[in-house]
């Protein structure tokens, strides 16, 4: 028993430690999905924007995702401000497979997820600090008010079909991919984006640092899904494990084909934002899946990457490294997928799933506008023309990402 | 005993995900050892090969590499398509240290290893659909049946003296070496290599991703070695881990010092390939060999790879990650060395390990040759001269790897 | 009681990975702050120092450090060499946590981290020999001598109130920091840093790769903290991964604020450094402090590394990444605070934290300083001014870290 809670323990810290990484992935991945003027604000946000979330959330966010029973109500809840260990909860009493403390940080390092994937579909025109205040109060506030309406044990988990989101296909990546889908709304694409009702490409500047990102993000999701078995439980994990990795295989060859296809190329992004696709497709429903189901979801979610890609893009939604396709659309197909595939599909599952999907996003992608658009109106959310044509890296820091290269383009031109 | 099995499938799990990472290690290696203009190309293979490692071990490689009894022979069985998960296999009936999904995946991680040996071996010149075809055939068919000879119970085990391959400097390494040689050899070198019989430099394009890879395999190796005591026992994986270190540690050295005298530099990409000629040297016998042992066998192999690389270069077998120099020959250095150091040391254990190398080596030299050949007179295997010049990035994909680098140059040109 | 001690034993062998991998987080973090002409050379030092540390250590540095019984004195003694694995030791009967192997693996990992933020300091001018004559000096004999004062059961151990120091903030990293601060007086700046009394910013070269750096070595202290607790218990490790979290966190805020107060600006590499500081600063009390405490400690760790950058700059002590700042002024910063917050605050601890920092300083300091200053007038510390200017790729290494971008410069200039 005490060796058996040590071990459940140490894996739910380990998990912990995974989905930390998956940070690392988002910065490198947005770095190497957009131009190299914009990198230095790129990785300022993904340094700042974890910090905020682990701050806020030891602040008052774990205390309003999962209140207990003080005020708990199906849609709002709140225990108080700051941590407050329970007797003995560090040793055991807490829970039969973790402590106080592991629980708070797992719960915790999920938390700036939501904002990081916002930051790169705003990337290279937001302004610095509307997206660090936007960041504070959507990581803050939403995302644990949402978290709360299931895994908190509100109104979405007490359905009489119970919504089902495993790992967070809707109550994280789609939380995310709505207010993504707000602030690029708001914003408007990028200069130079589209000229006479062309879209031209602006591919981003490191291939090598995207496919960095998008292995760490799949390391780090063995922790983000298979953690969210809440214990080291061999059979579970372990198919959690086989299902995340069947998924997004599956997801690069549904990426692959669609775009051989679509767009007849044998296109890296696609592929990569493919893997994705399949990770937060099988994301609300990788327990409930064999592994047949897994390559289905993936196969699917891969193939919906690229068609949203296009279709984003040819309705002018400037989203600069594919976050609302991969996070919004395949987040709501994986969530779907659990009323569709696997030990829970049935029809009324599916209600139960899009219950959940549509008030999720109602709420969300409504504040995420109220938020962006209080601030459009006041501190402003998009640089100058100057600033975003040289680059938001001398305009909003000073800096540049990689000074040897500039100075040496600089000077041969001058 | 329910903690200590927990425990057990969770050290397999985490070891999984530390191969995992590996392939983001090769990736890293050989984007950073070749050229900018064909990085794109590079990354595209890494991000395909795993998937399709992952999918064909699923479909079929698993129950070829591990038939049991259906089938059993001491060179080929098969135990029929997907998974078959056995009653009770997921909840401690399948094995006392892991589930029946544990063992899947931690073989399924295994597989894609040697294709992206290989990849790096015909890097710059090789056509991406017939090395996709390449690797089908292979990782799907060779590297299961060639892995059963020893692990899933063939011929190899059962000699008198069964051949002795921990972690597979023999079945995983020298798989993709073998395979490499074949592969450069159909190929030819790349343009510009050998001019008027002298040999000319081509360097890496980036030595940080290159060092990024190779410590990030260093890491992975933990996984691979570690995981392949097939539990958590202390004493073995303890062990494991530190003969593992050294070797990694002294084949830097071995390396360093050799190409002091060998070349008269400091060369980094030696220093690099010494540790991982290290680890893939005492990958064979890391559970039989201590501290000394280990020190001796690293140190060797660095050595070992310094003058195959010049070796190789000498006799226009054109590598340009020497991958032939790490795998094939530390691969095989290795293998022997387990009847020349530790525990197994004996003469009879020296032949049954040459018994092992050569009919591993007969097999993957000659189905390697065929595959490329037949691919060679059909799709072909080299791109054309005017796309290896500028590079497969436009060629193959029509993405360069970094753009804003490149156009800058090319504005600076015209 | 078999259970449990697989699980703790597992902990403690991934913390060491873990600290395995804070060495690329070192290698990165180094090259992306420095400019690309010194980026081999630093690469090249980084996979040196590693296998250095741990060669000596195996050979003598953990005898040297825990000498157990034998010549146990206070200030030196000294196990003989090599491993020498007593009965049972690698079956339970060593420790109830963990094997022999996994004891001397994880402290082995450590060692090589003082000679690494060395590094740093001297980095883009200093002699590649000398530095790795330096290392193995100081490695080999210096870090493991001072760390037997309180690891060993040394004078520290046995104060009357002990000297506290968790998992090193003294013992670790001050250690680096002092060795660093008496490397960059005797070599004085790098060409071009101070002119005409006006201080120049010499940007480092990647701004993604020192990002990388940072946020690997964040995960990376997890190990090496977590490690710290030598268990997998709970509820202590639990504790520490959250005071290391929140501790990073503030101290990227407490850095942030205060760069926006002291230099104006939105400045990345403060925020990174402040990251470190943070983690530097909780290292020696990471399981004695609260959540409040932790991040106290590292709020005023990120505001005092934006002073120590600050300040190092006014007295032309030129550290290209801010080593002293972050190893040294944290490490003597989280040293005290065991003093000042948490469980063992109390004056009288205070003045225990004083002897440790002022003992183990004077000593790092005195023997640094000698060893560079014999290495100075022996083979030189220093490379050319023609060296220095062209950079330390070419001339100890005959390699470019980027030739392609390298070399289109060079013939846009020709």
């Amino acid at each position: 028993m005490d060796a058996l809670f040590t071990t459940n323990n140490l894996w739910m810290m380990m998990a912990t430690i995974l989905v930390f990484i998956m940070h690392l992935g988002f910065a490198t991945l947005e770095t190497g999905l957009t131009q190299s003027k914009n990198t230095v604000n790129i990785l300022f946000k993904n340094a700042t924007v974890l910090p905020i979330g682990l701050l806020t959330y030891v602040l008052w966010g774990f205390n309003l995702m999962y209140p207990g029973e003080a005020f708990a109500g199906g849609f709002f809840g709140f225990a108080g401000f700051g941590l407050s260990l329970p007797d003995g909860a560090n040793d055991g009493g807490y829970n039969e497979a973790y402590t106080y403390y592991t629980d708070f940080l797992f719960q915790a390092m999920f938390a700036a997820t939501a904002a990081t994937i916002v930051s790169g579909a705003v990337a290279e025109r937001v302004k610095l600090n509307s997206f660090l205040v936007f960041t504070l109060i959507y990581v803050g506030l939403c995302y644990p008010i949402v978290g709360m309406w299931k895994w908190g044990g509100g109104f979405l988990n007490t359905l009489e079909i119970p919504f089902y989101d495993f790992a967070g296909s809707t109550l994280v990546h789609s939380v995310g991919g709505w207010a993504a889908l707000a602030g690029v709304m708001l914003l408007g694409a990028r200069r130079g984006k589209y000229i006479d009702g062309k879209i031209r490409a602006i591919p981003g500047h490191s291939m090598p640092f995207a496919t960095v990102g998008v292995f760490l993000l799949w390391f780090g999701w063995y922790g983000f899904n298979g953690g969210s078995v809440l214990s080291a439980d061999p059979g579970l994990v372990s198919l959690v494990f086989v299902t995340t990795t069947l998924a997004a295989a599956a997801g690069a060859i549904g990426a692959l084909i669609t775009s051989l296809i679509v767009i007849k190329s044998n296109d890296l992004t696609m592929v990569l934002n493919g893997i994705l696709g399949g990770l937060v497709g099988i994301t609300a429903g990788a327990d409930q899946m064999g592994a047949t189901d897994a390559i289905l979801i993936g196969l699917i979610a891969g193939a919906l990457v690229v068609c949203a890609v296009v279709f984003f893009d040819r309705i002018r939604i400037d989203d600069p490294v594919g976050a609302i396709s991969v996070h919004l659309v395949c987040g709501v197909w994986g969530t779907l997928a659990v009323g569709l595939f696997g030990a829970l599909a049935s029809g009324a599952q599916i209600i139960s799933q899009l219950i959940g999907i549509v008030s999720v996003g109602v709420f969300c992608f409504a504040t995420a506008l109220l938020i962006f658009y209080v601030l459009k109106i006041t501190l402003g959310i998009r640089v100058s023309r100057e600033e975003e044509t040289e680059g938001l890296d001398i305009g909003e820091h000073k800096m540049r990402a990689y000074p040897d290269l500039h100075k040496n383009v600089e000077e041969v031109y001058s």
